[in-house]
């Protein structure tokens, strides 16, 4: 697929297929395809704006639908070129949405109840999905070195695909990080650097790298290309509508950390309404907190537009952005389509987890505890409505914080004899 | 797909689609679909023997090429029945065939090297694949409580199944298993049973609870349904060459603990080639062991065609068998095929742990460790064929086995600033 030109803000240099520019989403100023994530008229975020004139609607179902089993089966609607499933990428997406019947009794959600589970990912964690599009933004743009400030799931996802890809890779996180998240951010043979100070100070200093000759040819993914990578949560969407057989669902939870995911949804449902690939009919859009880092659940909650910072104490640590930059869009969203947001306690956070896996033996990180939590609130509160279809999403695996559960273990001890076992009631 | 009746050892009742009988391996008598395991006349291990006339080649190929996204795409060469999709399962396979170009550099291989990655499964090992077949067999056989002996991976893979199936599960592990281990088994909400004694002593009291009218209504994945459990391996071979564009690779590397996998691999190369579904021409099986249990490296070397147990020591907890029960199978496979059995020192599963990572982005338990290490050694030892495409398999998760990775750790320290940053040579 060609990249249209469009005048003035055009980078013949750069192909990464529909996308076109980059647009401010304050002020609708547009600037050429580059490493660059805010607007330099006014300071607002920058996004990718596309040209998807290049296929009519049917022609564009057939080529999704006979594209390969990950997200690049979605490629005509992402910032990548054409031919990005033949280069090395550890190729996300196309996870299981699971038809999640045993939970659906459990809650009493009768109009069909799916977990969209992101686990399944190559590192297992959504994650993979937003690396892979800034890897091809990073190839695109020449970089050499693919960089982060993360605090557990985007290192390993970073350095996974740094190495699949060929790339340098270099991942700053806080010094003191628990050993578990060390190992699995360091195996992929990657630079991994503490920096003493806490993940504000880890952030702070990838800024200052950037705009630093040390950091040339650094693509920071979460960075100077955040607007690429940003887009890699619209295939969540993309998935979870083909996956239904080209519907909409009524209702989805998403979890919201800095609140991009729940953003880029709702862009990519609208992109498929857009593009005829969906009926155009109402849906409603959930974000969920935990309650020790609740700051837009509690602005939903108060009415408010703007978001006050919180100080996170939570151990959904995945969620744990105290000041969310896409918060103020996420209140827009959830009050635009008649959803809400809303908070559950690390007890119901844990106590979800179990749920979805003694249900549908699905093992949730705690990000998946918190929007199985903040469901099961809403409907008890009246607030998701229980007959329509309402789709959950799991952003990461339980591997990843065994520490949430870690009061769970045996139900029983016994000697290796019939008789023991039947005085331990197990029969 | 109906059953086809088989004189004398059919079980009208019992619909597990092409499986038609059991038969010993090693007399060849017959006896009907049920929960046995060993033969009545000789006590050799019990097969499945199927019926695969119901499809012509082409029609089989492309029922398998419409089918799901998991193992059940193979159901008409499964001992399922034909809807078995439609039932509640957690749907393993169609995992991750890697192109590993990367790998390959390093290692040598010029004729096409390939990981075949089941740590993509539902719980993250190649378990997931057999436990569901033994649930189907279950569910056939009208039992309601699954259980199993384990000391890991197999102990979770029977949770799940079990809670997304809603059958009871009771897991049997020795008491003192690492507490990470526990917690991966017990999420799942089942009845999770420490055994004061070792593994052996917890497979002891497994075969007297069969035996007790306490056990009725239960099946024991890996013995009273270990016929059917076993089969899931041959999805390994297909999902292989299907993924390779229906062709035979000719060089496969396979772990050995009991053996199984690897002759079930085996056997499900040579159905292909008998269904006309590949080519028919020569492929080497290659086993892969770990240095500290190596019974049947040992035997293959030294030209034994009875295996000699040991006491296992080695990190690669999950081929920790001493005493592999399809040992000599796996003996005659690698001879008949031209290929060998090799083992590697702990050392070099944690280097071959991280090539893998550093190389590919894929983090391996220490099983897939064993078999990277393998293919290396096999190829300096002039072995195995680099000029031919070999494919290896990683079976499980490494986030599963961090600890054989826990020396792994950050590459630098730094204040953070630039000047720090320079210090440390990072540019």
């Amino acid at each position: 697929m060609a990249v249209q030109t469009v005048a003035s803000t055009s980078n013949p240099t750069v192909d990464l297929g529909p996308a076109a520019a980059l647009s401010c989403r304050e002020c609708g100023h547009r600037v050429p395809l580059g490493p660059v994530f805010a607007c330099e008229e006014c300071f607002g975020p920058l996004e990718i704006a596309y040209d998807f004139s290049a296929y009519g609607t049917e022609e564009l179902r057939a080529r999704i639908e006979a594209g390969p089993a990950n997200i690049w089966r979605y490629a005509p609607l992402l910032p990548v070129p054409a031919d990005v499933a033949d280069k090395p990428n550890i190729n996300p997406g196309w996870t299981k949405l699971v038809k999640a019947d045993n939970l659906a009794r459990e809650l009493g959600v009768t109009g069909g109840l799916y977990v969209k589970d992101d686990s399944g990912n190559p590192t297992h964690s959504f994650k993979d999905r937003v690396v892979a599009q800034a890897l091809e933004a990073a190839r695109a743009f020449g970089f050499t070195t693919l960089s982060c400030s993360s605090t557990g799931n985007l290192a390993g996802a970073v350095g996974a695909a740094a190495a699949r890809a060929g790339f340098r890779s270099c991942v700053f996180i806080p010094h003191d990080l628990e050993q578990g998240k060390v190992v699995m951010a360091a195996v992929y043979g990657g630079e991994l650097v503490g920096i003493e100070g806490n993940y504000d100070d880890v952030n702070r200093f990838c800024s200052e790298l950037i705009g630093d000759p040390a950091g040339e040819g650094w693509g920071f993914v979460n960075v100077n290309l955040r607007p690429y990578y940003a887009e890699g949560s619209k295939t969540l969407a993309y998935e979870i509508c083909e996956q239904l057989g080209w519907r909409l669902p009524d209702q989805i939870v998403v979890p919201i950390a800095s609140g991009s995911q729940l953003t880029k949804i709702d862009k990519g449902l609208q992109e498929l309404i857009k593009l005829g690939l969906v009926e155009d009919r109402p849906y409603k859009i959930f974000g969920a907190q935990a309650e020790g880092c609740s700051p837009v659940s509690v602005a939903f909650k108060e009415g408010h537009d703007v978001v006050r910072p919180q100080k996170p104490n939570t151990i959904a640590k995945s969620l744990a952005i105290g000041n969310p930059a896409d918060g103020p869009y996420v209140l827009d969203i959830a009050r635009r389509t008649g959803g809400a947001v809303e908070d559950v306690t690390d007890e119901q956070v844990v106590d979800a987890i179990k749920l979805l896996a003694r249900t549908e033996g699905i093992f949730a990180e705690t990000a998946g505890g918190v929007t199985v939590g903040v469901t099961r609130k809403l409907i008890e509160n009246g607030v998701l409505d229980p007959t329509l279809t309402t789709v959950v999403l799991n952003t990461g695996d339980g591997l990843k914080t065994l520490d949430a559960v870690a009061g769970t273990g045996l139900t029983a001890t016994i000697r290796p004899s019939l008789e023991s076992f039947r005085e331990a009631g197990l029969v």
